[in-house]
C-alpha cells in the first residue's frame, strides 16, 4: 500500500508527461471453458504493441476477493487508501448526478416511498415510479427553500434521488431516516453527534416540507433518506504528487472523483474515445498528468454483451495513436476494476495493467494485453493505490528515499 | 512486510548456515528496447545452475516505485522496516566515514563555506574546495577539544565533513544551522526539544571554536551543520533472529549499518569478490549468518557502464565456489536496490533474488538468473524485508506459529 507522506516528501515538481488511461470494468472472463476474455478476444494491435515493449500486471482495487465499487476503486487508483477513505453513498449518488459537491456539504440518497393515512410505510418504492413519473416530483422538490442552506435534488433514478446542503457548519453524521421495512413511519433525521444537530433540524424541515409537498402524489407521497455523509476532504494531486491534473470523462461520476482530487474536469459530451484523446492533444501542454475514463468497457459488461465489450476495447485500442503521438513518457492502460461480462456485475478478479515508459520501463516477456498475459508480466499482482507511485517513478518524478 | 516481533518469539538458536551475498544495485535495464540487461548479459554458470535448483523472485526495497538510498535499502534487507526507522543524514555519513557510531552519539553533516566580514554567507560550499584543501582543515577541527564529550571530524568529499560527539545525555533533535541561501549568517545550532538543549549549548561551543580556526582560511572561513541524529537503537540479528552474524564488506557505509545491526564486521582490505568470499571461509566455524557486501556493481551501474557492471558480475560468479565449497544451508543472491547503468542511478525496479537452499527449496521452473526469469520465479515480488524471515525458514530456524 502506497505511503502518501512517503510520496509527498519524495515528489518533485518537473518530470515526465503521464497518461492513466482508464477503461471501466476492463477485466473479464472466458463464457467458456476454453474461451478467451473480452481483452484477450479483442483485436488491439496498438496495445498489443505496447505489452510487447512495456510490462504487465494484474491490480487488486482494494484487497483480493473484494469487489469494489467505482467510487473507491478510483480512489485507489489515484493513491489513495480507498478503506481509511469511505466515501458515502450520497456523496456518490451526488458525484453521479453531476452536482459539483465541496467538502463542507452533506449528501444523502433519497427514495420517494408510500405511506398510509397513519404515516406508516406501506412500500418503500413508491412501486418503483419510472423516471418520467418521478421528474416532476423531483422538481417539486427543488421548490422547497430554508433560509441560510442552498439545496440541490436531482433524479438518479426510478424511485431514487440525491439530495445535497450546502451551507456553514454542516455535519453529515446523520442517521437514515428509512427505517428499511414497511408497516414503520420514517424515522426524523437524527444527529449521531452534537455538531450534527444543526443538520438534523435543516432535514427535518425538508422532509417536513417534502411530506407537505407530495401528499397528494400517491403512490410517491413521501420520501426517505439515507447514507448521509460529507465528501472526503482528499490531499489533491498537487498536493501529493506535484502534479498539474486534468480529467477527461464522459460520465458524471468520474468527473466528481477527478474534483475530489484536485483535477481540472476538461469539457467533453457524449464523446467516443478517440474524441476523447482529442481533449487530452488540445491540452497537451498545459497538464502534467492526464486521466482519460471510457465508460462502456464496463457497461457492456454489465449487460453480460460479451462482443460489445471487446468491441469498445477494439475503439479504444484504434484510437490510441491519438495519444501515442504526444510522445507520453508514461502510459499506463488499466482498468478500475473488472467487469466481466459472464458475471454481468463487477467483480474481485485482478485487473489488467499495462505499463509503458520507453525510456524507464523493464521490459517482460509479455507479447500481448490480456489477462493470462499480465499473470507472468513484470509488474507482477500488486495493490492498485501502488500504481500512481509506479507512474510517478517511471516519469522520474520521485527522488530517492534516505541516501 | 516482516513482523520483527513475532520473528523473535518463533526464531531458534540452531539451525542450517545461512550466506546473504548482496550486489549492490545489482538490478539493471536493457541499453536498447530489445536488449538484456547487465545480471542478463553477464556469463554466470555459477549462478545459472543455482537458479535452476532453487528458486527466483524480485523484491522491493521500501514499496514500488520508490527509488532507495542504500540505508533504507540494506535496513530492509535486514528485515527491519526502513520506513518506521528513518536514519539521518548525519548518521549515513558517520557510518559511511567508518567512524563506529552508537546509538548514545550524535551525527551531523557539516560544509566548510565562506563568510564574509559581517558573518554573512557568501558561498555555501566554500568554493567547492578540493579533499586535498580540506584535509588539514579537517585536521584543525579535530583538534577543538570540550570537556565531558568527545568529538570525532573526519572529511567526507571536498567541502562536506562529518561530525560525530560521543557522551553521557546526548540528543539529536537540533536544527539544521545551515541557512540554505547566501546572505544569511548560519542559525546558531537551536533544540528541537528540551532534551536536546545541552547537545545544542556543545554544538554551540563546537561551532564558535570551529569559526575561530577557521577565520583565516578563506574560503573555507566558517562551517555549517545539517541532518543532526542519532543512530538507531536497533534491535540485533542476536535478538531477533538468534543468529551469530558477521559482515565482510569493503565500503565503510556498509560495515556501519552491519555494526548497527549487531554484525561483527570482520577485517578487510580493498579485497576483490574472491578475496571476501576467503574471509568467510576463514571464518566459517565462527558464525551462522554471514552478510557479504560487494560494492561495484553499484559504481559501474552509477557511472553509466553497462559492460563493467557486467564483468563485476562475472567475478562474482567465478568466485562463488569458494562460497559453495562451505556447504551453506541457504544461499541467497541480491542487490539492496538495483541501479541501471541506463540510468547512471539507483531505481525502484524490483531486485532480483536468488534464493538455493538445497534442503529446503521448493524449486521454481526459472533457467538462469535474470531480471526476466525473476518475473517468472517462485518467490515472486516480496517485500525485501520479508527476506530474512524467508532466510531463516529455509535454514531450518524458525518454529511453528501456534499450534
Amino acid at each position: 500500500m502506497a505511503n502518501l507522506n512517503l510520496i509527498k516528501q519524495l515528489a518533485t515538481a518537473s518530470g515526465g508527461k503521464i497518461i492513466l488511461l482508464v477503461m471501466d470494468g476492463l477485466g473479464g472472463m472466458p463464457m467458456t471453458p476454453d474461451g478467451l476474455t473480452e481483452l484477450e478476444t479483442a483485436n488491439t494491435p496498438n496495445m498489443d504493441r505496447l505489452a510487447r515493449e512495456g510490462c504487465l500486471g494484474g491490480s487488486h482495487p482494494i484487497s483480493r476477493g473484494i469487489t469494489p465499487g467505482s467510487g473507491p476503486a478510483h480512489l485507489s487508483l489515484f493513491g489513495y487508501d480507498p478503506v481509511a477513505i469511505p466515501v458515502g453513498r450520497g456523496v456518490l449518488s451526488a458525484l453521479g448526478a453531476g452536482i459539483p459537491i465541496k467538502a463542507a456539504d452533506v449528501a444523502a440518497r433519497g427514495n420517494f416511498c408510500t405511506v398510509d393515512a397513519d404515516g406508516l410505510i406501506t412500500d418503500r418504492r413508491a412501486g418503483r415510479i419510472s423516471n418520467e413519473a418521478a421528474a416532476p416530483l423531483v422538481e417539486k422538490l427543488r421548490t422547497i427553500q430554508i433560509p441560510g442552506v442552498n439545496l440541490e435534488v436531482r433524479l438518479e433514478q426510478e424511485y431514487r434521488f440525491v439530495l445535497v446542503i450546502s451551507g456553514e457548519g454542516l455535519n453529515g453524521n446523520l442517521a437514515d431516516t428509512d427505517p428499511q421495512v414497511t408497516g414503520k413511519a420514517p424515522y426524523p433525521a437524527a444527529a449521531l453527534v452534537p455538531e450534527a444537530e444543526k443538520t438534523a433540524a435543516i432535514v427535518r424541515q425538508w422532509v417536513d416540507a417534502a411530506a407537505d409537498i407530495l401528499k397528494n402524489d400517491a403512490p410517491a407521497n413521501m420520501v426517505t433518506l439515507r447514507g448521509f455523509g460529507q465528501p472526503p476532504d482528499l490531499p489533491t494531486f498537487q498536493d501529493i504528487y506535484h502534479l498539474k491534473a486534468a480529467c477527461v470523462a464522459v460520465y458524471p461520476m468520474y468527473k466528481g472523483v477527478a474534483r475530489l482530487a484536485g483535477m481540472d474536469v476538461l469539457p467533453t459530451g457524449n464523446f467516443t474515445p478517440g474524441q476523447e484523446f482529442q481533449v487530452v492533444a488540445d491540452h497537451w501542454n498545459e497538464y502534467d498528468f492526464f486521466f482519460i475514463h471510457i465508460k462502456y468497457t464496463d457497461s457492456r459488461g454489465e449487460d453480460g454483451n460479451f462482443p460489445a465489450k471487446a468491441a469498445v476495447i477494439e475503439q479504444v485500442d484504434e484510437a490510441l495513436p491519438i495519444l501515442l503521438n504526444l510522445n507520453p513518457d508514461v502510459l499506463i492502460i488499466t482498468g478500475d476494476h473488472s467487469t466481466p461480462a459472464r458475471l454481468r456485475a463487477h467483480s474481485w478478479h485482478p485487473v489488467p495493467t499495462l505499463l509503458w515508459a520507453p525510456a524507464t520501463h523493464l521490459p517482460d516477456t509479455c507479447q500481448s494485453f490480456g489477462e493470462r498475459e499480465t499473470q507472468r508480466g513484470g509488474l507482477s499482482q500488486f495493490p492498485a493505490s501502488d500504481l500512481m507511485p509506479l507512474a510517478m517513478a517511471h516519469a522520474l518524478r520521485l527522488n530517492k528515499y534516505g541516501a
